[in-house]
């Protein structure tokens, strides 16, 4: 195992990352800059050490990270996810260091960041894609001939075309003729080229995932899936395992699909593969993040394997000590993303200082945080500050935990996303599984939540009390 | 199930009770005083009242109580653990009031609340009990016969002693016979009484106590065991589960035992058989608690089963959904309680305000607290803040868990159990399930910890940092 381990991020996710190596037995090294000296994982840390000024460049200075890395000796070094995890560059600047990155080889890190290559690749390797024409459409006739293949409403894009234009949804052939001619001619006049494409446009989607583990000896193994579907400005805001979506047999199905292909590709470490899904759990191939996922935690709860102690395991040369057999899946687990922004201002970020900090505990709920009372939440840095998690054998149970587990935060001098959360736990379709990646748009009644009790409020229900009391 | 729940508690377990009640979708009362007006049960609770201002008689004031509950139409007193939660008049009155108690019927709280008489309807049970004479021996040959049946060591009690005298440990007869003169003149002189007992020593015991969870209908089920040895001055500090002590065919045996006990005098909601515990596993009857332990949450991670739940769904009059067969137990909890009190000091309590306070999350970890920065820590209460409950497949992984959380929680303001509790976790003996309720005294070297890293040392550290900083 490493005998120290430098964590090239901040927040929680280098909180939870320096736990996983305490828990390891390795010593842990942080970094930080001037704003972030009093942050948490600072002071979770074995040493810390201040290695700039500007609150960005800290944790992407690349070539700072691993001067610093050789100088205290340490032998690995782990991105977290955002930064520097999946910058091929750096991993490959690691590994010529003789550091060891906590992650796939630098090689899958930079075929997977070529989304056109990865989709061919994974196209090759048996994953599913959405359906669509190899190129350019020859004529109209071609187009006919294909929809009718891959089944009605398709999809007309410019190659082109960009924010929307030259693109026409065509829920049957006349409508796909009638297309053709206005999409060509508008992206013919916009872009000067009217060449067209044509796929299959999935109505009502859903984002799901697979996580994937494998080791350096060509063991591959997932870990099921996660539906991600509830998203604010394409940003994910609640994140559950398993998916409700997906049949035991659907997930074998797709699970094997990708175990087998992050094996061919010789992928190592945690990975995920992303997917779109239509309503009866045709999955379709996105990307790979080739990192840890903010959402993690759900599949470490439903299957009780801790995702981020494996990546070091397998990064230091340990073998997968699970079969793909050994993986059950027991229970159901939500994430919900304690942002600090303000949902009804289209999720401006809320800056200022936390003034009162709460945290619920008990009996399946898991907090994931580097906040507290006192905690600067500043403009530098993204808004999420907390991940709140629960899991209980049922759904429905997990979701009642879930909004009362929201109840009891408490977080007051900036605002979050916990009363929009608390509704949206509340709301029908929510609670019966029925959820795209429009969820939020179709659902503004979620927006229309009472601001948590606050202090004011606090001060003026206990002066009733007190009242109340002279009636004793 | 119940419309509305008075929680007739404080601390840490009005709130764990308080969120199953929300999870179940029962509304919540609270009651508090004047020094408790700003504390976390009232915050929780969707109302709250001041029923007294001694700090002491608010939670222990049956008549007051009862009448609050009966005007804000409460239909159901949970009273937790500690005041009135044996109390069996309470029970009572609760009963004549038309007000469901949260707990087995006022007539088995009596009868387990009588030491004496609980051990004998055990005994006829069919618990085993420590073996001893029935009564008051009637001569050193009568004395002799009975320790050649139970085995050496046995122990002479003074039936009159107390304090420890009168009481003699023989190992052998040739002991027996000398302590049994001595030991009676002893008593005579001292009491004016040498009535002699005997009974067997049990050596380097452990404290084991038995989980219970039965209906209304006569369905009695046992969640297994928790070895709870670690103890200061007689009180609980550590607490496990399951025990390493013993094997599934003896949790089998004591198990089914217990049920079977608990069954026959008609006992329902939650309940725990305390047992004493020889180093081969051998279990003897002390005590069963009619109410939720402290350590129910370790039952509650290996099992999956929410005690306070079935507690609440128990009393409304539900069937147990479990079977024995659908009980299983998986890896490893451990609970560490977290008391504002100096281990130095002999555990004299600490009172004062929580000045920063920092909660560890993440995958296996449950915090149940009622604390947050800015929390006064009185003299008024029992001293235990918080409780940090730990979960993972194996032992070993749990105790380094354990470890890191611990490190991880920051309290100042108050010293706490946990720089201690940091150095039992890393003990040898401790991680090699060596312990008995003599631990702390066989262990001083538990003691010899460093303090927190406090304020002062941070800023000394930091300082350091922003020094190095300058030849960057």
């Amino acid at each position: 195992m490493f005998k120290k381990l430098l964590v090239a991020n901040r927040g929680e996710i280098a909180c939870r990352i320096i736990r996983a190596a305490k828990e390891l037995g390795i010593q842990t090294v942080a970094i930080f800059n001037e704003i972030e000296s009093t942050a948490r994982h600072v002071k979770m840390a074995d040493e810390a050490y201040m290695i700039g000024v500007d609150p960005l460049d800290t944790y992407l200075n690349k070539q700072r990270i691993i001067d610093l890395a050789l100088e205290v000796g340490a032998d690995a070094i782990h991105p977290g996810y955002g930064f520097l995890a999946e910058n091929a560059e750096f991993a490959k600047m690691c590994e010529e260091a003789g550091i060891t990155f906590v992650g796939p080889s630098w090689q899958v890190i930079e075929l997977m960041g070529d989304k056109a290559r990865s989709k061919e690749v994974m196209k090759k390797a048996g994953v599913p894609v959405v359906p669509g024409s190899d190129g350019i459409l020859k004529d109209v006739e071609e187009a006919k001939a294909l929809a009718r293949e891959i089944g009605y409403p398709v999809l007309l894009k410019a190659t082109a075309g960009g924010g929307g234009r030259g693109i026409r949804i065509c829920r049957n052939e006349e409508e796909l003729v009638k297309n053709y001619e206005s999409a060509y001619n508008e992206a013919q006049k916009a872009f000067g080229c009217g060449d067209l494409l044509l796929e299959k446009f999935i109505e009502n989607p859903k984002h799901i995932e697979f996580q994937v583990l494998g080791d350096k000896y060509g063991n591959v193994i997932h870990l099921g899936e996660r539906d991600c579907s509830i998203q604010r400005r394409n940003q994910k805001l609640v994140e559950i395992a398993p998916s409700l979506l997906l049949t035991p047999e659907k997930r074998e199905y797709y699970g094997n699909i990708v175990a087998k292909a992050a094996r061919e590709i010789g992928y190592y470490n945690a990975g995920t593969m992303e997917f779109i899904a239509d309503q009866e759990g045709n999955l379709y191939f996105i990307e790979m993040n080739t990192r840890v996922q903010v959402e993690h935690p759900v599949t470490e709860m439903v299957t009780g394997i801790d995702i981020v102690k494996w990546q070091l395991r397998i990064a230091a040369g340990e073998k997968l000590k699970y079969k793909q057999e050994d993986v059950n899946f027991k229970g159901y687990s939500i994430e919900c993303r304690i942002n600090a922004e303000d949902p009804r201002n289209n999720f401006a970020p809320s800056v200022g200082m936390i003034e009162r900090y709460y945290v619920p505990g008990g009996f399946g709920i898991r907090v994931e945080h580097a906040a507290a009372r006192g905690f600067e939440v500043t403009p530098y840095y993204d808004s999420m500050i907390a991940k709140l998690i629960v899991w209980a054998p049922e759904w429905e149970i997990a979701v009642d935990r879930m909004k009362a587990a929201l109840e009891t935060y408490e977080i007051t001098g900036v605002k979050t996303t916990i009363p929009l959360l608390i509704e949206i736990m509340k709301e029908p379709d929510f609670r019966a599984g029925k959820f795209t990646t429009k969820y939020l748009e179709e659902h503004p009644q979620v927006f229309d939540y009472k601001e948590h009790r606050d202090k004011e409020d606090f001060v003026a229900f206990l002066s009733a009390v007190i009242a109340s009391y002279h009636g004793l």
